[in-house]
C-alpha cells in the first residue's frame, strides 16, 4: 500500500482542523471540531483529533496504512524535537506531550511545531511562496507571529521559544510588551498594539473621524478604522497609520538584513488591508535595507492560504 | 588517491591566510601573505591565493589531487550562490568573480561566504562550540558581526547581504550607523560605538579617569580603556559599561528569541575582555529572554580559536 497521503493538523484555540494531503500538496478534505480545550482534559482534546483524522480519511476512502505521517501546528511555546506543548497561555497547557498521546492512535511519522512556523511552511508549499527556498511570514495578529524558510529548510530554533520575530526590539525600553520586554516589535505593529495607539489617538483628537467609527466608544475600535478613517481625510488616523507603517517596516528591514527571503508574506487580520497597506510598506522598507540597491529585497506580498495554510504546512512538516 | 584535505582561505584587509585541515579538522599549517588591495589588481590577490596554496601543500607534502575542496573567507558582502565579493568597501572591491578566478588555478569544489559567517563555522567545527548544532556567534569589532549554524546548516541567507545581525534595530531613530539606517546594533555594540560613547562620556566628565588612561588626549581611547577606568572606581566609565552591556545583552536576546542556540559565542577585540564583560551579560541576558524560566537560555562564551577560526570554518564550507 503506497504512503502519499499527509495529515495536517491546525490546533487552535476554537477549532481543530484536520485536512489530508495528496502527494500533489492537493487538499483533498478538511474537518473541524471545537477545541474546548478549558472544559475537558487535553487527552480528550487529542482524541478528537484522532477521531477527526480517522472520520476524515474514511471519507475520503483512505487507509491507515496509506498515511506518510500526520504534522500539528499549535499556538504556543512549542518543543518540536520532543513533540510537547511547553507552554499554551490560551488552552491553560504546559508541558503536554501532545505526539506521544497522538502516537497511541496512529502509528505513523508525526512532527508538532508553532504554528507561525507551520503557515509559512504551508505558504512556501502551496501559496505565495511556492517552490521558494527563502520565505519569510509575517502574521499580524493579536500578536506578531513569524515563520522562516531558509535555504528550504523550516527554522524552528534550537530549542522551544525560538523563531519569536515578533519579540525581538524595535526601540529599546519601549512600550511594555506582552513577554515582560519593553519596545518589542510585537507591542507596535500587531493587531493589539495598532488598535492601542489608535484609542490613544483618537482620545487625544476630540474631533478625530475615528470616534464616529468608533459608534462614539472607543472600545470598538479595531484594526481597520485607522486606515478607514485615514481614507475619509482624518489626520490623526494618518500618523497612526504612517507609525505603524513605520515600525512594521522597520521589523522587516530586521528580518530582510537577516534572511534575505526570495519572498516576504504577510499574514493575519491587518494584511486583510491589502495594498493601502503593502504599498506604502514597501516604499519605506526597500530603500532601508542593508546594503540598498546592492541588494536584493523582495517585495512584501499578502500571503493567500488564509486559515488553511496551517492545514497545508502542518501536512509538510 | 584519497581526497581527504581541505583548504581554507581567510581573506583580510591587512593578510591573506592560507590553511590546509585534514580529515580529523586537524589544522595541519598555514601561510600568509600581504593583501595589498589597494597596490594591485584583484586577479593578482587571487594568484597569491593560489600560489600560497600551493606552497603550504608542497611544505606538507600533499598533492593537488588529494585536495576535496577550497573555502575562502572574505569581507563585505558576499554573494555565496556565485562566490563573488558583492562589495568590500575596504578592499575597493565590486563584484569581484573570485572563485572563477581560483577556477584557473584548482579545479576542485570551492565555496565563498563572509568572514563572519566562515568564523562561526569554524568554531563549530573545532572551537568553542564544537559537536553543537545551533551556533551563534557574535564578533564586536570594528562594526558587529555575526554568523549563524541553525540545525547544522551555515546560515548565509537567500542573497547577498543577509545575516547582518549588527544592522538589526536596537533603537528605532536612534544614533547613526554607518548602513545609513538610524540605531542599527553595530552603532552601540561595536568596539567603534563602544569608544565613542567612551569619550563622549569622558568629554562630559573632566574627571574622569579615562583622560589619564587616553594620556590626556581623548583619541587614544580605545574599547578596553572604559573597562579599566571602571575598575578603578571611575563612576562615568561604569555607565559606559553598563549601557555597552545592556546594549549588546539586548541585541544578543533577540538573537536568542529567533534562534535559541545551543551555543553563544563571542568574538573580536572587545571579547577579549572575558569574564568582566560575560558575567554580567549573561545577567542581564538570562531573565530578559522570551519565555524566561520556561525556555533554555545556553550561556554567552567567548569563542576560543581566534584568528584561526577563519581557516578552521572556510575549510569546512
Amino acid at each position: 500500500m503506497e504512503k502519499k497521503y499527509r495529515v495536517g493538523i491546525d490546533l487552535g484555540g476554537t477549532n481543530i482542523k484536520v485536512g489530508v494531503l495528496d502527494e500533489d500538496d492537493k487538499l483533498l478534505g478538511k474537518k473541524s471540531g471545537k477545541t474546548d480545550p478549558y472544559k475537558r482534559d487535553w487527552q480528550e482534546v487529542v482524541k478528537d483529533m484522532a477521531e477527526l483524522t480517522g472520520a476524515l480519511l474514511a471519507e475520503l476512502g483512505i487507509e491507515a496504512g496509506e498515511v506518510l505521517k500526520i504534522g500539528i501546528g499549535s499556538p504556543g511555546m512549542i518543543d518540536h524535537i520532543n513533540g510537547v506543548v511547553k507552554f499554551a497561555g490560551n488552552f491553560g497547557w504546559s508541558d503536554i506531550p501532545i505526539l506521544a498521546e497522538l502516537r497511541r492512535y496512529y502509528d505513523v511519522p508525526m512532527r508538532l511545531s508553532n504554528d507561525a512556523n507551520v503557515a509559512a511552511l504551508g505558504e512556501a508549499v502551496a501559496g505565495a511562496a511556492k517552490g521558494a527556498r527563502h520565505v519569510l511570514l509575517v502574521t499580524l495578529g493579536t500578536g506578531v507571529g513569524g515563520g522562516v524558510i531558509s535555504d528550504g529548510h523550516l527554522q524552528e530554533g534550537g530549542s522551544a521559544g525560538a523563531m519569536e520575530l515578533g519579540h525581538t526590539l524595535l526601540v529599546r525600553d519601549g512600550e511594555e510588551c506582552t513577554c515582560g520586554r519593553k519596545g518589542c516589535l510585537e507591542a507596535y505593529a500587531s493587531a493589539t498594539g495598532l488598535i492601542r495607539h489608535a484609542r490613544e489617538a483618537a482620545e487625544a483628537d476630540p474631533q478625530s473621524k475615528m470616534h464616529e467609527l468608533c459608534k462614539g466608544d472607543l472600545s470598538n475600535m479595531n484594526g481597520r478604522i485607522p486606515f478607514d478613517a485615514m481614507r475619509l481625510g482624518d489626520a490623526a488616523a494618518k500618523r497612526v497609520v504612517d507609525n505603524y507603517i513605520r515600525d512594521l517596516g522597520e521589523g522587516i528591514i530586521n528580518f530582510i538584513n537577516i534572511w534575505r527571503p526570495e519572498k516576504i508574506l504577510l499574514g493575519g487580520g491587518i494584511s486583510n488591508e491589502g495594498d493601502p497597506l503593502l504599498d506604502p510598506l514597501n516604499a519605506y522598507v526597500k530603500p532601508r535595507a542593508f546594503a540598498g540597491e546592492r541588494g536584493y529585497v523582495a517585495p512584501i506580498e499578502r500571503a493567500v492560504l488564509g486559515n488553511d495554510a496551517g492545514l497545508y504546512g502542518a501536512a509538510s512538516l
